[in-house]
């Protein structure tokens, strides 16, 4: 079928889910039949996907005003600017936990799903892309499923998934993965392959995620916590191997990574989501035994060194449904170290991922709350500062709270690393503005624990300037006046 | 030995590990011989305990400047404001987490643990009393463990434990509990007999939990929550037996509990933290198969009831460790509802456990963090006001994060019920605004919502009044100027 035939297929009002993780693996021709679509007759959907959509994909839709309500994740500037206009829906959730919601009733399931795929087996079942993200539970729970085959995919993707679907409650068993290199699913999507209504062909290479190189903030960044690394493997408190590595998304967590090639772990295993560049990098350094993700997504020059060379990595790969992937029984079961990117934090560690000043959204939660709750080691990562100085990612109070005290560990900035564990809020305020914070708001920030210390409470605060610098940053575009 | 020969294992600096939970089944003599010893001779310990101390006992140590760092829960109001004035290092913690970190080196295992038991059995095991908390892994990570035997308990509670310990990482098997009333572990705690440095013997009886009665609030909050229920079960959302209930502890919590005495529900089945008075309501009128938990705490004359007919409830009760009981793993596997007392909330669903004005500590987060991140149904309740009217309970911004929006399905005061399950941020103020706030409050957040919306974001607030009402509170001594 055409891909304008298949889109209509998706009706007025429906809910669709459709593939995607990171811009890797999403449907391409479908979606943007159903926006050339949209802008001659106004349709609304409700969009369900495994994370974001490459390709400004969830830009187009949200143009074209197809987008009623979207969840669980999305990263696009266009699609941004509309939720913060509140014209469009936005529910930001936990990635693990939109399928258990899906299952359960709690949230509608698609109407239809649209699955990239690189075969369809002689059983008809679906073979996925470079992510698998929701896509295996999408097609189980919607009516109708659009394949969307994309010959530009190597077909040596076949192999490198393991689809495991956990039951619906009661009696569940308990996910079988012990380990991070384990399989314990089948390498492809079963379904009735009655549901499947279209299959549609088409020809177009995956999206290169543009990713920044390092910097010598994010060098410093890395240097602190292979330095604190250290630390803990001398102490006994890690092995030479450290622990399973979960790294969040994006240049600061890539970059991080990427540190590691030139650190002395060796045998290192990787139990993320999103595979970047820096997986690569690892495993041609002879650094890394393993890596488990539910996508891959890679820069340009990376994505052909490896999805043309697939086979050479393949054993050591496996991409797996986000809801395993991401799954806090599993995180806190293999302990792993979970790396992920804050927005702001504030003196008493509690992060920001999500919301600048307080409001608007930047691109959602995405997995850094599946990981950090259940991790062994739950590690916050960003610089000390943005715009140029204007605004200190290190704050009195945060302006909106993603992860709680209860579940930060160690944060680091280009500046320091400040290491939580065990301590209470005026210790942990100690500890963050002597080695997190940028000179430039150091003393203001003593100031303000000092005198909120003398003020008193477990949490010091003045709460009649705890938002302060927020409040500055809306009205004078700067956080504190110079 | 006696209490206080005992007591002199415990050195200064020191890191003490005490049973007790809720209120139920701590050491009882030996740290009232502590206290003593410290009133003569200053020191200083850290204690870590399962959660809460029956008997002011924290208060005592509190008031003989026994306590430098306490962690992971208290609930007394002495020590709450030696905690507030930055005086005793408090570390608000999940609690099933601190064990976790004290295996893996995080922590400092306790140098002494003190254990109550009903028995010590032929192999050297100790039997625990009405709480295990985290009494297993104290006596297996402690140097020297101090048993104290209290006679005032009842010889049936031998039987009613079952004691796992999952594996130090790697190497962790999932936690074999797939059913609420399963049997993973063994009936006592065992450990190394020669690590047993004093036998202590007492007969003191356990602490009355004071408890206060349903009242027309906590009444009006059941009967919300139970019309819900009644919804999910009509939708094919939850069977007539509902799914296994986590209920949070204290006079709210109990009450919503009780109201289910006289609901349309059947076989229900309780994997909880604390038992209390209505588990046994439910017992005595027929409606609950099972309950599961890591403490019993109950009233006076529920506890005579109880406890002097152990043997009439105890094949459909269990006690297990509290790294078991409030395991994220096995709530999210079991699909418990969990249902938890907020202090305040606001109206995007931001939920504060723990903090006074923004600042000031009340007990701790506890156990409702392990239960709402991986919950079915995340439910909180409260009192819409507070303080006969001076404070509300919904807020524009919460004044501190404990469980963040992504983590909150339903909230409930005397005013209705808000179902956020799939709502966006302006979505969900919308419910919560009509369904759970006082009316006095109600026209004051309206006004606040609609300017919000009017200035833009995802999550619309006017950032320099987000913070207004606890400033007022804390200038006034009420939220809004009447």
């Amino acid at each position: 079928m055409s891909a304008a035939e298949a889109a209509l297929l998706i009706e007025d009002g429906m809910t669709v889910g459709i593939s995607g993780f990171g811009g890797a693996g999403d449907a391409k021709a479908v979606p943007l039949a159903l926006v050339e679509r949209a802008r001659q007759h106004p349709l609304k959907i409700d969009l369900v996907t495994g994370a974001s959509l490459g390709r400004g994909l969830d830009g187009l839709m949200s143009e074209a005003g197809l987008l009623a309500r979207r969840m669980p994740f999305q990263g696009d500037p266009v699609l941004r600017r509309a939720i913060n206009e509140g014209q469009v829906m936005f529910v930001d959730q936990h990635l693990s936990e939109l399928i258990e919601q899906i299952r359960h009733g709690q949230l509608k399931a698609p109407d239809v799903a649209v699955i990239e795929a690189v075969a369809i087996t002689e059983q008809g079942h679906i073979v996925p892309t470079s992510s698998v993200g929701n896509s295996a539970s999408f097609a189980a729970f919607a009516r109708q499923v659009i394949v969307e085959l994309n010959l530009a995919c190597s077909p040596h993707m076949e192999g490198l998934h393991d689809i495991y679907i956990p039951e619906t409650r009661p009696d569940r068993a308990p996910i079988p993965l012990v380990r991070p290199d384990d399989r314990i699913g089948a390498p492809a999507i079963a379904i009735d392959p009655a549901k499947i209504a279209a299959i549609v062909i088409c020809d177009t290479p995956e999206t290169a995620l543009p990713i920044l190189p390092p910097d010598e903030e994010t060098q410093a960044i890395a240097d602190h916590l292979i330095a604190f690394f250290e630390q803990e493997v001398e102490a006994g408190r890690l092995g030479a191997s450290l622990a399973p590595l979960q790294v969040g998304v994006g240049s600061i967590a890539n970059a991080v990574m990427h540190g590691l090639v030139d650190a002395p772990f060796n045998n290192l295993v990787q139990y993320s989501e999103v595979l970047q560049d820096s997986t690569f990098a690892l495993f041609d350094a002879g650094k890394l035994l393993f890596a488990s993700g539910c996508s891959i997504t890679l820069s340009g020059e990376c994505g052909q060194r490896v999805f043309g060379n697939l086979e050479k990595y393949k054993d050591r790969l496996v991409l797996r449904p986000q809801e395993i992937s991401n799954h806090p029984e599993v995180a806190r079961r293999l302990g792993v170290i979970g790396i992920n990117t804050a927005l702001e934090f504030d003196i008493y560690g509690n992060v920001n991922s999500t919301h600048v000043g307080g409001t608007r959204m930047m691109n959602g939660i995405g997995g850094s709350g599946d990981f950090a709750r259940s991790a062994h080691l739950s590690i916050f990562v960003t610089k000390s500062i943005a715009k140029g100085g204007a605004i200190s990612s290190v704050v009195p109070m945060a302006g909106h709270v993603d992860h709680t005290e209860h579940d930060v560990d160690i944060l680091v900035t280009e500046q320091g690393l400040a290491d939580l564990r065990g301590l209470a809020p005026r210790e942990r305020a100690r500890v963050v503005i002597d080695n997190c914070v940028h000179p430039d708001y150091r003393s203001a920030l003593n100031a303000y624990f000092e005198a909120a210390c003398a003020r008193g409470g477990h949490t010091p605060h003045l709460i009649e300037r705890a938002l302060e610098w927020h409040i500055n940053l809306a009205r004078h575009g700067q956080m504190l006046a110079r």
